[in-house]
């Protein structure tokens, strides 16, 4: 049986200044709970149709179908909801190889994003902070439970990444990708989806890339944000292999 | 001013049976009307609360924002719904580099893909008969106007593959495509976004490829199916340069 409170509570949550007051957030569905049941993520509560959940906390609260409906952001919720505590991010790995978004702002952008920094074993994304908060509801579902094998950190990228780093920036009238070397570690960075990479990090940028168009037209769009950065890690990491 | 009659055929456009009946579809939104405009495409019908749409067309209907929002998909109308007419297909070009989709389900998705199939000049896009209709208004606008430079056809797959085309599957268990000789001809072709490809199409593959997962993490999802795409093209594209 849900409470007004946690009703409350839960609703609260959609928005990031409740999340940061709370340092908690909400995932749903059977399939992405169970990835941030697996991970370091610590649960703080969890509502389920499903009494077997009650395994994995004693705050577990056995709700209605209906119950579920009235705090769940899906339109067919599916069996469970929980809250994580937000944790406090790793320190960077700088030595290794590192993605940085610039004022990236769509949820669903970010959260295919981090899955791809998953899959191409990236360890540490770095978000400037006016990004869209990666525990934002729909980052947390597009992302697939990825987000718990990723260290995202927000931070000023003018002061990050304004020391020696290699930096390889994403434009539309860069170097060729498929031509320039790229090294096996270093920081590409990725800008918003309608300005691209801002005035100020620019500056900073060591190599500008770009990914070449091959049609003949030229009205045709830039690439979307989240394919250019599965193409850009490809390419990254496709040299690794062939070493 | 808006008749019942144009409300109630617009309404039914969102239904694919309607689609077919009528031959037509809706595009939305200055940007991606005006690249329909531009292209060959036939406009049938324009509703605009901007007039000098009517240049474009005697079918103009000068509409109130409220009357907008009645036949327009989006939350918030912008300026401009118009029709256009379902051209019939051009003949599949299968001497060049084709890409063809077994039944992938999600708009956004396919949508995407045209996109892709622009930029890297793919002038022709296959789809199973079980595959999203292309002119699903969410593809429409997801393909951001790219619909009108790429022939897309529908097809039995198993019948217009089966003769001596060379065709690369996309797998999770195939040969790395960093390794593999990718010819500059050829059929590429993606599965559906749950179950890959069906063992009827599979069985037609000359070529098994797989993009490597790079991560640690064996529960990593599949990549999604979009920057799945965005990647093989970016491979055979890239030897294309280096040649």
């Amino acid at each position: 049986m849900l409470t007004k409170n946690q009703i409350k509570l839960i609703h609260s949550l959609s928005q990031k200044k409740f999340r940061v007051q709370h340092q908690m957030f909400v995932v749903e569905g059977v399939k992405v709970v169970q990835e941030f049941l697996n991970s370091n993520y610590k649960l703080v509560e969890v509502f389920s149709t499903d009494i077997s959940y009650s395994k994995f906390s004693s705050n577990f609260t056995k709700v209605s179908s209906k119950e579920l409906s009235k705090i769940s952001n899906f339109s067919s919720p599916n069996k469970v909801l929980a809250t994580f505590q937000i944790p406090s991010p790793s320190k960077v790995n700088w030595s290794g190889l590192v993605l940085a978004l610039d004022a990236i702002n769509d949820p669903g952008n970010l959260g295919t994003i981090i899955r791809l920094c998953d899959w191409f074993g990236i360890g540490d994304l770095v978000c400037s902070e006016t990004t869209v908060d990666c525990y934002n509801s729909k980052v947390v579902q597009s992302s697939m439970g990825s987000h718990s094998r990723v260290n995202i950190t927000y931070a000023n990228l003018e002061i990050v990444l304004a020391d020696s780093k290699v930096c390889y920036g994403a434009f539309m009238d860069g170097v060729s990708i498929y031509q320039e070397e790229l090294a096996e570690t270093g920081v590409i960075v990725l800008g918003n989806e309608a300005n691209g990479i801002s005035k100020e990090i620019e500056a900073l940028m060591d190599s500008r890339l770009s990914i070449p168009r091959f049609g003949s037209f030229k009205q045709t769009e830039s690439l979307n944000v989240a394919n250019a950065a599965a193409i850009i890690l490809s390419e990254f990491k496709r040299n690794v292999t062939e070493m």
